[in-house]
């Protein structure tokens, strides 16, 4: 786990492009004073990223007085990069350029009874074939893809440990996947995933420690601590939503009591619901997505039921959150996902009263609580950053993707 | 909060001595092998620290068939370091050589109705002064005082925002301190002080990610992240002990109810044991440390009320740090301050098996739990530490020593 230089120069390119992705065109010199770099470590690396094709020239600014400065941009047409967000009930594809617009869509759907690893990999294959046919682009364009799998996931041999959505055991994902797909993969979870989203383009931008908090069907906490994505040893940090919030409370799929996720996952706010409210019309019995979106309407309406319900959850959600703030002293705490984004202000509005009243002062006054700004499907975005990152580690590291700690592979890189 | 390249060069200084520290004499190529550095940033450091005399030559091995290989090893007299452990009823101070072995040790008790700042600082001057003079060296080689004070403490400012047990509000400790020791400063809390002392010489040696759980009369966790302490945005990362654990349990000094360090600090532990036997005669009321003692003694006797307060103390522990595996998947926790150190290995065993029914498996399956093998006092030997990494921060930082982010001022260094 310690840091080695290749790992120092890894984190150093992530740095310089991810500033250029922020403000195209850049010139070296507004490059250093961003990011604390000196300015000769600056002009290597722009190099570096000149000759990947991940930057490009784009002409001079004039400096006051001195030699004109040289500006450089994000190359957006030098390469694509495909994300893929296996979620419990659809598989979504999405193809982006090097500046991560989306250029290209795919979503299957995913039937009880058709979730077996061989299908599911089937559903991946012909969505990644469609993305790359809409956008009209060369296979050999394709810089690599990321893939975003809910579970304990081993990125060192790509095999999914567990995933509570499907059943799935020790399953050898990324083998099954190079058997379709000749482009340069890349496995992680989501919670990473949406970490990875908002460290590059969205409110963990710049930040040393953040922390975003994954509201979905499941809820985890992706963690950006020192100016990185934080794992753990063993890949599997974040899981958050394990924590115990109610000694000896609801019972949990993981098989303990009380977990935050028992209170604040989309099931667990169904639960709450119907504990308040049986025969309350919100409720859409086995369809997680309905009830959520009826409970948003319902608060924007004022339905007592519904504000009840957002205040119960909220107060859950705070009382977790703050003390996530109090252990780890982030300079902010971003919701994320689905549920989090069909709630939005509401939401974002009752947390940070709840967070308020249990989180210690210091810590609290030095922590924001945002909605996620990131205007697309985060898991897509970020399953394709994986595949940024990916192609921006020096050569030898990218090679060994069999290898330990890196979980990709490159059968055909074609570039 | 990004790494700066002089950030990433102090980083590898620290690693390369942390090594020559465990493993004493040592080469270049071991040192490179054992730290993932290259063989010509390490001879690069390996010259800095023989400069700043931390180390020193000490003869060649000979390598199979090659050329003889140059010895280094720590220079133990080159210098030595101070530690200084602000306790609620107690100011300790350690004076160590660069090998960190305690030359000198001064106790100054601190009574009821003295602790204003006044009062201790002139205490902390009174200690300082006698271990210099016990060591029997020249002040000019005093490379440096660490401070670890309980609460909230500002690096930057050296102002100590918040300290519960002596009911300090904004006291400028670090102004203070400099009038009275005319050596380098660095004021940091208990909890890092464990981290930095686990880390360097003890059970986080060598880890990327690691918890250091102080049980004493507070509780808090230092965390070790991606190889080096995290201290957060604003230095309170760590606050552990104000973790829900209970919803609606026992009220909190700190305004909450049902906070870990309610159930697992010492006073906690107390109450525990006053409710399940008020009579009990384990119990010194008003006096934590022989009810601890009391206790401890009690569990290897077998007595049965003392083995239910261990049981539950445990049971509250083992939840909460099973939430800390989960979230941040560490290499190793490690079970730190007099409290624990009190208990020992029954606290251990009822503590692992806390942890092995609330956390997952796969983080589970990374973790070990240990006790402390730091035979010290780990707060004075980490506030030591802490005077260790500044003298080895490279020169320009230290000397800004009043600016941000260093925490420590160098009025007189005499070297
Ligand atoms: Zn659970
Ligand atoms: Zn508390």
């Amino acid at each position: 786990m310690r840091r080695t230089s290749r790992d120092i120069r890894t984190a150093n390119r992530y740095e310089v492009l991810r500033q250029v992705v922020a403000a195209s065109p850049t010139s070296r010199q507004e490059l250093a004073a961003a990011t604390g770099l000196s300015l000769a470590t600056v002009a290597t690396l722009v190099g570096e990223l000149l000759e990947l094709g991940m930057i490009t020239e784009v002409g001079f600014e004039d400096s006051a007085g001195g030699r004109p400065r040289g500006l450089v941009a994000v190359n957006a047409p030098g390469g694509a990069l495909i994300g893929v967000d296996l979620a419990e009930t659809y598989v979504r594809v999405e193809l982006f350029d090097l500046a991560l617009n989306v250029l290209a869509r795919a979503d299957e759907g995913v039937r009880p009874g058709e979730n077996r690893p061989e299908q599911v990999v089937g559903r991946v294959a012909t969505a990644v074939g469609s993305v790359v046919a809409q956008a009209g682009i060369e296979g050999a364009r394709v810089l690599g893809v990321g893939v975003s799998m809910p579970g304990q996931v081993d990125r060192d041999t790509g095999v999914c440990a567990y995933a509570p959505n499907w059943d799935w055991h020790d399953v050898p994902l990324l083998d099954l996947l190079t058997e379709h797909i000749a482009y340069p993969l890349h496995l992680d979870n989501p919670l990473r995933a949406c970490a990875v989203a908002e460290l590059w383009f969205g409110a963990a931008r710049g930040c040393g420690d953040a922390v975003v908090v994954n509201l979905g069907t499941g809820v985890g906490a992706g963690l950006v601590l020192g100016g990185g994505v934080h794992r753990g040893v063993s890949n599997s940090a974040g899981e958050w939503g394990h924590t115990t919030l109610v000694l000896d409370g609801r019972p949990c799929h993981c098989g303990n009591h009380g977990c935050v996720e028992a209170y604040t996952g989309a099931p667990g706010i169904m639960l709450t619901l119907r504990e308040l409210s049986p025969a309350s019309p919100l409720l859409h019995p086995g369809d997680q997505t309905a009830t959520i979106d009826a409970l948003a309407r319902g608060v924007s309406a004022g339905d007592p039921v519904a504000v009840r319900v957002l205040e119960d959850t909220a107060r859950c959600l705070g009382a977790g959150i703050a003390d996530l703030v109090n252990l780890l002293n982030p300079e902010v705490v971003v919701l994320s996902s689905w549920v989090a984004a069909a709630f939005g202000e509401p939401l974002l509005d009752a947390v940070r009263e709840a967070v308020a009243r249990h989180a210690l002062r210091r810590p609290l006054a030095a922590t924001r609580i945002v909605l996620s700004p990131v205007p697309t499907d985060p898991v897509c975005l970020g399953a394709a950053t994986f595949a940024l990152e990916g192609a921006l580690r020096p050569a030898g590291r990218r090679d060994g993707a069999r290898g330990p700690r890196t979980g990709s592979r490159a059968p055909a890189p074609g570039r």
